[in-house]
């Protein structure tokens, strides 16, 4: 078998096939939308990432207020922001204060101005595959930022088959997933089930396997767990995403069969740049799709509430 | 200073007291409410709490389903019960999955069939010190199973003072709360705060103080960071509160002031008998009376559902 050399996909490209539409949808909307983003901690990477979403809003046509609070009045400004007109979209910079109650500050965003997606509304929505809001189907639900941005990266790649049908343009290809947080790694495994992969989702603990099943009635993905080892999912596997926070971790180059297209959202770089002996399509980093996918949110919030 | 012999205050002691209530309400409400169990776990521990429940309400005249479900199937059984007119109230055996998708689960679980009262809207309700689901003041807010039984062995011990204003019970009292979970210990601490007492939560890495604050606007509870031992946190406490999941925790004796009443609510004993010899009252376990305030929450349930 030949050893191709993988291409290096960066995500600035791919985030600028985004601009027109979004330059579309603001242009549709009339006015400039406010995301307002809150940080309550000092972590350095918090501030990097707002000050970068402040640039690309400006860039782009869209308002961007930068609010600093103390962690111990987040839920009441939160909760001012809620119910205050001027603010379309709302973001948390986590960690705030760690662990279940950065969970529970989360869920205190009104999920009419959640430009992440991570409501509990949407979430469920997405394991649903349920796609509207209201019966008559107007208001469109929101998919969480990262998993959308990995599929717009997927569609980019061409691993998305637009011959297909819409809801099954993936079916074929088979996927692993290494991370099954309930951010990233399971909403993603369940989406990409939904558009008809077979998705092998790791965690520490075990391999699940995520399908959209059999049957007419099957709308949504079927999971079951399976006795398969990480490097013979990983084989099999068209597509390789991966999301460990850890900078130690390696995902080895050996496990990614040739041709294969490796994409990994972690802020740490989980794949050696040796990848490419294997890859054919290697995308290091998201994060500048995903502030794409929080600004498309970002308008899709602006319609469902002109339309309520 | 003398050493009073502590008396052992059982919780089968304190939830029969809340029979008359319960029988009363159900003559009220005139029918027999159901009860469903979700067990989708193999924890001999969950099964058994689940049979003591249903012992409990077909004592009492409640109507009780444990229900057996494959993991997978657990979310579209609990989305059935949602709807299920027959279905007045939900309980889920947890750890099913563990972690976050737990969260998940326990979300999925409609707020108005929720006897846990661990939804969103009620926890968030319980911090902001909002005691009503609708603006007419009809439909009372659910309280969380445990930080509620803790609140009522309270009052049944005396340490709330029924002479004081209602909300204003615990004014001039110290107590220190051993856990900080979202589930249990950080309500607790905020609706003792919201009672007028000084709490003291501590949790591995810190200790933090909640107070309802002064004046006529603060009608909810401040957090701060303060910089006290465990030890100091202790011998200021009226009243002690455990929840450490560990069988090997005990909390040391010495800590414990003369008088203090000792609670604890985890599932294993995280005070030594000997606490007896410092705590005037002391309540070994809470899980009994913990049903009693199921019980109590699926009546009011019941009837918030009959106002809609």
């Amino acid at each position: 078998m030949s050893t191709p050399a993988g291409r290096t996909i960066l995500a600035s490209t791919i985030a600028k096939t985004f601009v027109p539409e979004l330059e579309e949808g603001l242009a549709k909307l009339g006015r400039k939308p406010l995301l307002v983003g809150f940080i309550a901690n000092q972590d350095p990477a918090a501030r990097t990432y707002a000050e970068y979403t402040e640039k690309v809003c400006h860039e782009l046509g869209f308002a961007y207020e930068a609010r600093d609070v103390q962690k111990e009045d987040l839920e009441e400004k939160i909760m001012q922001a809620n119910v205050d007109d001027h603010v379309d979209g709302i973001i948390v910079y986590f960690p705030v204060f760690g662990g279940r109650q950065d969970q529970y500050i989360q869920q205190v965003v009104d999920y009419r101005k959640d430009v992440e997606g991570l409501s509990h509304i949407y979430i469920h929505n997405l394991y649903q595959n349920i796609r509207f809001l209201n019966s008559e189907q107007t208001q469109k639900s929101i998919l969480p930022c990262t998993p959308l941005a990995v599929v717009k990266i997927m569609e980019y790649l061409g691993v998305y088959n637009k011959i297909l049908e819409y809801g099954n343009r993936l079916y074929g290809k088979t996927v692993l997933v290494v991370n099954r947080s309930e951010i990233v790694g399971r909403p993603l495994a369940a989406l990409l089930a939904n558009d008809g992969a077979v998705v092998y989702s790791a965690d520490v603990n075990d391999i699940q396997k995520f399908t959209r099943g059999d049957g007419l009635s099957k709308i949504k993905h079927q999971v079951t767990d399976v006795d398969i080892s990480l490097k013979d999912a990983a084989l099999q596997a068209d597509v390789i995403i991966t999301g460990v926070p850890s900078p130690e971790y390696k995902f080895p180059d050996e496990f990614v069969k040739y041709g294969a297209v490796c994409i990994n959202f972690s802020s740490v770089k989980n794949f050696n740049v040796s990848v490419k002996e294997h890859a054919s399509l290697y995308v290091p980093m998201t994060g500048k799709v995903t502030i794409m996918m929080l600004l498309r949110n970002l308008l899709r919030l602006c319609n469902n509430r002109a339309l309520e």
